[in-house]
């Protein structure tokens, strides 16, 4: 039966790959990438580097798969978000039944790690769940941007015996989290944090963490959350991208 | 200045390593280690064998510092954490100055992730603040046992855009964290889990994560809570002591 390693690498360093990630990578025939075209191509080209530093070990071939296009404005994003991924799912059966032999080993390398914010597994558990390729899958797990930025800023996730909430920009933008003190956000476009600029709050922003780019910024919130928006606008407009995290402390 | 790596080493399985944590490993002079007595032979062993395979590079010493007592049974739990700290610092501190030379470079090895439920980068920062000891420390990130439970039972930690709450499980006896339906509960001696047996909950649980022993039960939660009891008191007893985690999600 045809497997698929989905394979962790980590924030943006390289050298948050894991030895596990490393051995998965050697164990591939061919690497499957989704491309998502031209405002992410550098990362498209760091994950390239990532393959030719660490799988040295045999040869491999790379399918690049075009992304298709998704609906960022649509009213229903759970369901924008669904349709994408069934559109996904379907390019990568059809790439997995032309380009993988039946006993073949197919990779497909995840930023950070494939259990938080990203889509593989689900795709996988797709095409698993669809039968139509018979297909297993592994999940290698890497490095979030989320402790990468923690261990940039040398600090804990938690406090003592405390818990973390970890949610995204749109539901921050919705409301505080109930019940906790200390919250991680991702995927925030439009640094929904603002909304708390006169609270006692603490913010740890990091953005392109692991890369040569990286830019941390920490402090009271309504004292620094202007210089992260510029440094923000100003780094997203240089680079035609930005990936950014922050961690909120109420103090 | 004397500098401390804080290195995770991820959950249990060596390969967890990050390239990262090897090259920390090896420039390390002194590796300083918390010896929390018979109990956690096995996990002093495991990090001795984590050492001897990848730091290889250099030559490189081994101090051993007798973990204080912890009140346990304390009223004030965050208060007896703070005191047990503040002893293990003391007994740091004084590691640092008698064992690691002016310059030198210290190591140590923390499980899963530095910044999670782990008490080094407190320890160091306390040092730190306190001066009496001119030191400097970096945290490397490691594979925490969230993230290898998530890819051994390959699930999400989140659900599409959904938030995930990262509590202990002391703070889910008191009630479920409002407003998220996924809780990742850590620090569970109890299974505070079974107030929930009669809710729709799904279980994913593991033990031993990453390591020959590894155990996984998974279900709804009604259903598998009894066996899940069962695994892990023998587990217990065979062993001496457990180390689990486990998801819920609300369905």
């Amino acid at each position: 039966m045809r497997k698929v390693l989905i394979i962790g690498i980590g924030a943006g360093d390289p050298e948050h790959v894991t030895v596990q990630a490393v051995n998965a990578m050697n164990a591939v025939d061919v690497f499957f990438v989704l491309d998502k075209g031209d405002t992410t191509a550098d990362l498209t080209e760091a994950r390239r580097a990532i393959c030719e530093r660490f799988a040295t070990r045999r040869p491999f071939r790379t399918v690049v798969i075009a992304d298709p296009p998704r609906d960022r404005a649509a009213a229903d994003y759970a369901g924008a978000v669904r349709d994408w991924r069934d559109e996904r799912a379907r390019l990568i059966e059809e790439a997995l039944l032309a380009e993988l032999g039946e006993d073949g080993v197919g990779g497909i390398l995840a930023w950070g790690d494939p259990a938080l914010y990203d889509g593989t597994i689900r795709i996988l558990d797709t095409i698993a769940a669809r039968g139509a390729v018979p297909v297993t899958y592994e999940v290698i797990p890497g490095i979030t941007s989320v402790q990468a930025l923690t261990a940039r800023h040398r600090i804990m996730l938690n406090r003592v015996a405390g818990p973390v909430h970890i949610t995204t920009g749109r539901r921050l933008a919705a409301g505080w989290p109930e019940g906790c003190d200390d919250v991680v956000v991702m995927l925030d476009a439009d640094l929904a944090c603002r909304a708390y600029r006169d609270e006692d709050v603490d913010i740890y922003w990091g953005a392109y963490l692991g890369t040569p780019d990286e830019l941390l910024i920490a402090g009271r919130l309504g004292k620094v959350i202007d210089e992260i928006e510029a440094v923000r606008r100003d780094a997203r407009a240089r680079k035609g991208w930005i990936m950014d995290t922050y961690l909120l402390r109420r103090v």
